[in-house]
């Protein structure tokens, strides 16, 4: 089984961790699952919805696929070493992927390397001023590596996910299954083209 | 404050809930917010994330407005009669939606008369199993009743709620906000559309 860690801290967006998640465990039949990832037992999101967590934060060195989660404290994530130290990511072994201020995560976990990134429009200054730059699109990915700008954006670094596991036809499958009814080719479409990715085609292998 | 129920069963599906909840509450500060409102004090998704509910089942009858979500459980809510019959809701006074599966609790508890619903695949048989008729759209809605088909339509009926009760502006705002970096007006204009349901303009008073 492919494992996906969707690392969700306090104060997350709950459309950031729950719709990666989501679209991700409708493959659970073909071998990728994913799980709510947490630094303690519970975590309440922005909208004070408490979750319990399915794997503990160690859980993401272990795992295939890490998303960094997005929400409201991600800044003091970023400001506590002990917990960052927690997260211990190989882009060589792993794909990891960020959501709106999760590519803050990335930035200072030093996983991007010269590569710009997608993040939403709260978050970009503060991503900037580690020296990264900030792409005016909703998904950009180089090689083991992917950031998702814009809440809804989430269905795009999950079919990324999909792609690069399981190939495009299971991720056409999944955004057939979970689009508004009669939106079915064009949902699929966008995500697609989106999650391609700097013109780039997305490849299929795991 | 104009209050939200979104109705949570065991089962759950997470994209239904959290989708409808996270973009009302984006409007908390115009006077607007969503509870995950549950049976239990904790409900569990169908992925297996437990969370725990904001507002216990009875507060859907005092909500100013009620949206059903959709799980792979529902069957076995609408079986429950007891569990239905805490669920007292007033087309008269509130406004009232389902997601997906939400349409058959809608149709168990009376609501629909001769309207016809948005559904998935999966729920169809079974709604229509009811006498009610499934229509091939994402959405639709007929005075204070709305039903949404497709897990992404949950943004359509979040777009419903907030122009309904704060108006067409609030809602493009919190979709300009929600949406993928650069995909702002067609992702605003596309939920306003189909919101708009039957080809009516929804009415943009309280």
């Amino acid at each position: 089984m492919v494992q996906v860690a969707v690392v969700t801290f306090d104060g997350f967006n709950e459309l950031d961790s729950f719709i990666a998640s989501a679209l991700i465990n409708r493959c659970r039949g073909d071998g990728l699952e994913a799980f709510i990832t947490t630094p303690a037992p519970t975590v309440t999101s922005m909208n004070g919805v408490e979750v319990g967590g399915q794997r503990p934060l160690g859980f993401a060195a272990e795992a295939d696929v890490v998303l960094i989660g997005s929400g409201v404290r991600t800044r003091d994530v970023v400001a506590d070493s002990p917990l960052l130290a927690r997260l211990s990511l190989d882009p060589a072994r792993q794909l990891i992927g960020s959501q709106c201020s999760g590519a803050l995560v990335l930035a200072h976990l030093g996983l991007l390397g010269a590569m710009p990134v997608c993040t939403d429009l709260t978050s970009r200054p503060f991503v900037e001023a580690r020296g990264v730059r900030v792409l005016d699109a909703p998904f950009h990915a180089e090689g083991n590596i992917a950031t998702a700008g814009g809440c809804l954006a989430s269905q795009y670094l999950a079919t990324w996910v999909i792609t690069r596991t399981l190939g495009e036809d299971a991720a056409r499958a999944v955004l057939d299954y979970v689009a508004p009814v009669g939106e079915n080719g064009e949902t699929a479409d966008r995500a697609l083209r989106a999650a391609g990715g700097g013109g780039r085609p997305v490849s299929v292998s795991a």
